[in-house]
């Protein structure tokens, strides 16, 4: 993307990326620049700081980050930056994703994150679009838009 | 307040008030202008309905909605405006928020609303701001400086 | 189907309907009138209130709603008219209906929904012709027959 | 009562009533004649078989029946009688109803119950009327206006 | 088998058989002789009553049922003997056998029913077994001889 | 007592007496001889072997084991001894005996427990007394007395 | 203390203290050097990093990390240390610590964090004595003796 | 493996050893000598207590234990020998782990257990060399390569 990316989408690790494509998607078909990165709160904490702690400075408005199990990712990164964190609970093997959905949910008072359902990352992209469209008229226009079209399709089905 | 506020605080019944009022007071000091209501999603869906259309149009930029149970008000609001919509799961009788929590944070794909922890009103009104500290930068300023206040007050603690 | 619908089963998505159908189905063999449609309560919130405000007017006797994750479709239908609604938990993907159950189940005093198991949406169909059959001897009778064959059936099992 | 009942609400024990009151008052405030017995699926089975199979001979039309735990009083009601039943869940020491719940609304296809909330008495009276409303236009109008009062009540808060 | 059955393993449907058999084949095993039956709480009430009221008339000294989801057979026909009876929660589609174990381990005090592990047919048959040694030392021996065997098998294990 | 105990009540800490006095008083009342202990399978795994391995010998027929959170009493008393043996599922702090439950029921196959409710010390001592009563026609008397009476008491209820 | 400390036992919060003081109570009985502080993964992240990077440098051998809710500190603290860190979830509110067990015993392959019992600090302690003990005669001398006395009362009990 | 080994990895049933293996697996990559055992809590007892006693003797300085279901083998081997003891909850048919993780995880005060993630062998491995590693520089600095390593191979994807 040659525009400068608004949003940030990162993810524990390369196994996420199955969730976490569909806010990528859900962005590019919005027209949010973006940008898409692995950074792992357990196995990069230094980058993990590091782009969180340089995520306004270059430009992002939002981050969006999913992980799993004991997820920890979203939480951590929104310490280290005052941007709006948004969190994906990816589906864990054993318990489902309600671990993934706890870790994220369940943070203390004075850091939030904003928890999404579990494997709802096109919700994430929504959601940041949402945040951005308040400086962004052209944005907001397009999300009525798609909200109008598909209530249309909706009220259109015949079973 | 005279200011036009900027965050809409909304909950479904006067007893969610002492879960939200939190979130009135972290408003109140950070200096972002709120209001706050009684919607219910169950006993007034017109007024609701009719509050979440208007909300943009008033010059609200965020809600915040508050509901315990089968909490519906966070994403039927959401329904019906496309400002960004931050729920917060009250902790109900019987199943502690389990049942809030998952009621706010399972959305289908399509209407995001972004879940705070059961009882998180406080965490609600800091996401908010966080959000609107994207154009405001004072605000921004306001922010970063109670974070740092906080990190030094916990840094300074001896057991 | 000739006769006005007595019955309306809706459901948010046509991903619903695999587990709808069988409400249908056992209507059909009931031999009581009922419709079939998508509307979703996030999609088309206003085709929602519309079909629920419409249904005692339309000659509709009971609702029967499925809906899945954080299923608000039931509950609101119910705060829009004064019909006996069913909520049918659809079986989620990741918490396999667990939070279907709880959003149906979990509300608050004032708005009644009748939560039948996840999916159960047979049984969604056996309530609503009891609660028919209470102004209808005939549907009575069939379903006393259709009892008594099913309890002879299992008697009847060898193993 | 002088008026025949038509609501039976039953319960497996005294301790129940605590709970299950708010549905004798609910439908007391709503004019419907009703009648309040312990039956237990457990204690008294053949009082509960002989309850439930002369129900409808006796003029009831709608049975609400209350247990807690291993709930089995409503699903067994609901085997020896074609009347609708609906359950409620009171809530348990130690598991706080998730058991009761689970125990009534996970019925098997066949034998429908209609599960409200943990402690949701006053909504199964509620669920109730609208049942009796179908062929009482006096109730329905009284159901309709207790519906409007209550919006008009929660519109009218200013906190 | 030709002798008089001693153990009357029942469950709720034909679907239950893949679980419970495993009860048939152990006893077989042990040389403890059995009948195997459907008998529904649900669908088949009074067979089930008549079934647990004629039991100990009948010979037998323990009854295994099996039920999944809202499973209420264990339970209802420990009300109707005073034979020991256990439970064997099936697993369910939805909630895995959650809500059979809790809707037969959960009884209320005066009613025991003694709950297997989900799915656990197999220790059904070998608790059945353990009652019935009290008063059959050769049955005793075989139950001690499987345990040494097994234990031997165990320890002979390599890695 | 002077009478030789037939049940063993065993519980891994005094703290636990809250609970399984229920256990001795019922089995008092039912007359039935019964000795009662504390024996830990984590603080005396060898007085907990030695104890499960001469129950039998000593001439116990029946041990009831309560313990509570990583509740590994009753399954391993069971390993040391071919007797019924029922688990008494302590409720914990935390989880409120969700995890004694699990702990207790879910045994693989070999070793079984009888697992009873939350808290069911009294129906762990019914159903000993169930076991008991195979061998012993006063005792089933008195169990069926015991059962009748209550019966008539609930029957004799009146709100 | 005047010796150098072995176990840093930290938490979150001030708040958690009532939860993590056994820990070193323990550690004081067992005459193990600890320290004890306040850090924070989310009000103090900077220093939460410096602690775990600094701490096998300072001499500390096992960390003990105590939280409650979405618990990121054990896992945190071991990203930046290989010492040994053993997770204590600290009871929440709303939840009862089954979000503070899932957020540290859910760690991702990579980054092993030592899960005890919601609210299990002396068992912490007790866990880093037997890592020390492994270097340490006469702590393991104690701790056998600790393990002996405490049998020796329970077997002395008396009911 | 010619060198005696250190750590002792023991499992309640061959079909734990597709979870188990990777502890194995880990260990030999990090050069730790171990030994790979089934040691059935409910199926060996005595060899179970014969293995926890005889552990510290013959030279192992860590046990992983893994179990499945009501998982009684870690914590068992925790009371017969005052080394470190990890266990493992091994994900469970019906119940996915939830009831291993409970089971192993809610220890009593006195004899803790070192509880990780469902499946969690390989991270049980590395906890294992966290201890050793104490005591062997060697191993320090090949833990230490390895996460340096694995930080270098995260940071280095490009998505």
């Amino acid at each position: 993307m040659s525009e400068s990316p608004r949003v940030g989408i990162v993810m524990g690790s390369t196994s996420d990326l199955d969730t976490m494509r569909a806010a990528a998607t859900m962005l590019q078909e919005l027209g949010v620049a973006f940008e898409l990165k692995v950074v792992s709160a357990h196995r990069t904490p230094d980058l993990m700081f590091r782009y969180a702690s340089e995520a306004a400075g270059r430009g992002l408005a939002v981050i969006i980050a999913g992980a799993g199990g004991a997820a920890h990712l979203p939480g951590m990164i929104a310490t280290k930056t005052n941007l709006p964190v948004i969190g994906v609970p990816v589906q864990s093997k054993a318990l489902n994703g309600l671990d993934s959905l706890l870790s994220i949910a369940q943070m203390p008072a004075g850091v939030p994150v904003a928890a999404m359902a579990i494997g709802g990352a096109a919700n994430a992209a929504l959601f940041a679009a949402r945040i951005l469209a308040l400086q962004d008229a052209a944005l907001a226009q397009r999300l009525a838009e798609r909200v109008a079209k598909i209530t249309a399709e909706v009220e259109a089905i015949e079973l």
